[in-house]
């Protein structure tokens, strides 16, 4: 097991959220003496929305939820760590259906009211068995405080579990929005080796709920990356349980939910950037602010390019401000730019402007910022006004020694 | 300086081509105690060819040579290594220009005539005084038996120099290509910090020495990545001194430049797995061969996908057959791709097949050829006839090692 993560912060207290109860195991999929089975319970009438990887071969449970998406309605979930079911063919079908109506049974629901995540290894059948023989005794351990334990249940190569919180208001009425994810490798737009749960206690037309999630993800875990790299699980599901008592919200929301909006983008880019301070071997966060793109769409590239060059991440890692790797990472974008009108900052000190280097630029405080374990990297292209922010880790030793023996 | 690659093959010996005197010297550029300075001299008459990189910030070298192109003649070549001369704005165009210069009054030929190449560091003014001061020696030097010398001048973080040669026939008459390159990181297509010169005594007009060039970098270059990054200064020279006594080559080219092409794309390959041998930190040469794609641009982008894999190249690091990575980089690739059609097979052993493991499929075999030096990966798609083959190298510590510190 690798030592935490340095950037890691505590979970947060995730108080007892109506309509939602929790509960994790240990089943034995994959890994000894921890938990690696979570189950939640979701109150009749709980509308669902979802989003999922875009990797063209994806596992078995992203198909399932796809489907099951159709109703708009959830009643429980199960999340399995230790084994992905991805590219098990028609026997990684056969364990997600299984899995859904061992839960549905439980539950009082239909099979396709129940959702499903799995992630770890790809490429070895789930044994489904150990999870439909470990259902009966989650269930009956179903209760509200079941938050952290269920937010360690799903970790795979995570150093510490993940979670966020907030309350909105919607129509004068306090909402609250909580959720958990994992992840740490195999990071990138659109998203990651990477499961997240988000529920909250609004009643929220499905309609809704899909176009703000959908949104939401673009603006928080698909402006992320550790290695570029997408895995076949992605999943990001958003439960809305109704028991709160507000105002009826109208099918395309609207402006009732403006705050709750607000809330939900806080909760989503607070989980994401939990998930890059655990990027496989991260030693620093690293946040890229790119202005003066001729589009936002330009500027989100450009960023992501800058945060995927193992060069830049590399230097990072040494505490080398080398902007020129970063000319290099705009420049391979292949969006619009002009070398001429470049400039490159680190920590706030422009250190390129106008195609060269500031002449006397101060070092000193670059070099502090490069030491420290947030680094800021803002380029600005000179064209329009585009603008968009992304954020990585560096790549180290550490991100080696995990991925070169991860199934041994 | 790292030890020499596991990987490295012995530079071959490169006799004395028709037209063609090289020097080397220690300039001080960057390096101290090594030769970092390459002049050649061309024949009158030598046609040139030219590819460049398609970084958006490309260096002053590139620049300058782009324009030269234009008279499809050269007369000499000056290559430094230790500064890129990249994001150097008006300093680097006037240190290209005077490079340019000296080298064209001791060669007795138009600036335009002279073309430049520079590898090293980003943003750092090139000292070309350092160069120009050099120059004379190093053209009283000049002789027919330089290219040893010329092919270590030109390396930076290389550990090993990169040469190759081929006899042609055209028209019954045989003229010999000979090449050397320099680029062991930032390498992807299209290319990498990569510089490739060669040379041949054939007579060929401009058009069809462009065209042949195009499409053997295609073929060649761009097909191999190190770290998905792209080089500010790639550039890929050819130079026909004409010397050679054959029939006129019609500036179409055509059937008579038959034999030539194929050698010339031999010499290209063979320096472009040179470059990969040398990857930075590479322990194992990866071929991924792609088939049964809808296309063969199609079957290229996976094949690129799979060896830009960091998940893929880590796992091949450890001695780790993971096709699962495998299958997560094709899906990745954005191309069609149908997981329940897929194959995978690792040093011919398929592992995978139809959307699962294959039952029972020999281990043995696989984990010995993954603890050779040389893997290969193959992927069938199952959904047309497009083929595409792409050399990468793992992802190790060396590779973190190199380019963690690289400056300091």
């Amino acid at each position: 097991m690798a030592s935490v993560s340095p950037l890691a912060v505590p979970l947060p207290a995730l108080p007892p959220l109506d309509g939602v109860r929790l509960a994790a195991a240990a089943a034995g999929i994959r890994y000894q003496g921890r938990d690696d089975l979570v189950l939640v319970e979701l109150a009749q009438g709980t509308t669902v929305a979802g989003v999922f990887t875009r990797n063209q071969c994806p596992g078995a449970p992203v198909d399932w939820d796809r489907a099951a998406l159709g109703s708009g309605r959830a009643r429980g979930l199960v999340v399995n760590a230790g084994n992905a079911n991805v590219f098990t063919g028609k026997a990684g079908a056969a364990a997600a259906k299984a899995t859904a109506q061992a839960a549905a049974e439980l539950l009082g629901c239909r099979p396709k009211q129940v959702f499903l995540a799995s992630t770890g290894v790809i490429g070895e059948v789930l044994p489904h068995e150990r999870i439909t023989a470990a259902l009966p005794d989650l269930y009956a351990t179903l209760h509200a405080d079941g938050w952290a334990a269920a937010a360690r249940g799903v970790m795979t190569t995570d150093t510490f579990p993940k979670g966020a919180t907030r309350l909105a208001s919607i129509d004068g009425t306090e909402v609250r929005i909580s959720g958990f994810c994992k992840g740490s490798g195999m990071i990138a737009p659109d998203m990651a080796t990477m499961l997240c749960f988000v529920f909250t206690d609004a009643k929220i037309p499905t309609e809704a709920l899909q176009r703000m999630l959908r949104k939401g993800v673009d603006a928080s875990f698909n402006c992320i990356t550790v290695d570029s790299d997408t895995s076949t699980s992605d999943t990001v599901l958003l439960f809305a349980t109704g028991r709160a008592k507000h105002a009826t919200v109208p099918p395309e929301g609207g402006r009732m939910l403006r705050d709750f909006r607000a809330k939900l983008n806080e909760v989503l880019l607070d989980l994401a950037l939990q998930v890059i301070r655990d990027g496989e071997g991260a030693g620093k966060l690293v946040r890229i602010d790119v202005t003066g793109a001729v589009s936002a769409r330009s500027a989100h590239r450009v960023a992501l390019a800058i945060g995927n060059s193992p060069l830049v991440k590399t230097a990072i890692a040494g505490e080398d401000a080398n902007w020129g790797r970063i000319v290099m990472a705009v420049g391979k974008a292949g969006e619009p730019a002009d070398r001429d009108r470049l400039s490159v900052a680190v920590g706030g000190v422009w250190m390129a402007r106008e195609g060269g280097v500031v002449p006397g630029y101060d070092e000193a405080p670059v070099a502090a910022h490069m030491k420290g374990l947030e680094v800021a990297i803002t380029v600005d292209l000179g064209l329009g006004s585009g603008s968009a922010t992304a954020w990585t880790c560096d790549l180290t030793h550490g991100y080696i020694d995990i991925n070169g023996s991860y199934r041994s």
